[in-house]
């Protein structure tokens, strides 16, 4: 074999061997698994944005609760965005798969500005929790307008 | 007004001023949420049982990373079971809001079980995880079993 059928073959191995979705036993189980996630994520922002923007009164302890736990789920979805689950019940754009450095790059975007807004819960102060939300909020957007189907 | 309509008032007041379903805009999105995080606590179960019964290759960090996932996520569903949650998309058994002490108690000896099985998947050893796996499986039965519709 040439050099550079081995490299190529080579890649493919490292492609497809361990794909993300490996660790679903269906690509419907993945799509299932991230929209999950997902929606128990944007259920604890949502109740921290609540109190951010008045809506709700604020909670310092529902506040942290929330927020560690939208961090820890924000972690999640992404594993579930393998190789054959762009089918099926699913918003996510074909551009996922195509740009894919760009999608990680946001998704890590998130994740950081979530993070951010947990340790600003944890400490109670709702000025630093307000632009934490703000933040954040505006990182899911960023996603959902080129990364989700209306 | 009499002693005792006092009392009842009193505790309608504790019962129904904070429902756990009140942190949920709309009784649909606490049934969701509770599906969603039983899905996702129910997903990383399986890949370390699969692992558990020889069906998977055991990876002791993948196993580890599930059952920690599986055991955070094993203390969200219980806030989504208020009141008013027992309609619409669910296969919840209304035993849970007449039985809510045994619900309790099922729901707490499943938590206990899953931070048992993610210590064990934390320490590595196949054999621990074994029993673990098979002891948190046990108490998803019992529920379903009581708890859930067919």
């Amino acid at each position: 074999m040439k050099r550079s059928t081995v490299l190529l073959l080579a890649a493919s191995v490292v492609a497809f061997s361990v794909p993300a979705s490996a660790q679903f036993a269906k690509a419907e189980d993945a799509v299932k698994y991230r929209k999950s996630a997902l929606f128990v994520m944007q259920q604890n922002f949502s109740r921290v944005a609540a109190m951010a923007s008045g809506k709700a009164p604020f909670d310092a302890k529902v506040a942290a609760d929330s927020a560690a736990t939208a961090d820890f789920v924000a972690k999640l979805p992404w594993a579930a965005f393998g190789e054959g689950t762009d089918k099926g019940d699913t918003r996510a754009k074909p551009e996922i798969w195509k740009e894919s450095a760009k999608f990680k790059e946001y998704a890590d975007k998130m994740q950081a500005e979530m993070s951010k807004l947990s340790a600003a819960a944890k400490s109670g102060n709702l000025g630093n929790i307000k632009a934490a939300v703000s933040a954040t909020g505006g990182t899911c957007k960023s996603c959902h307008d080129d990364f989700r189907k209306e």
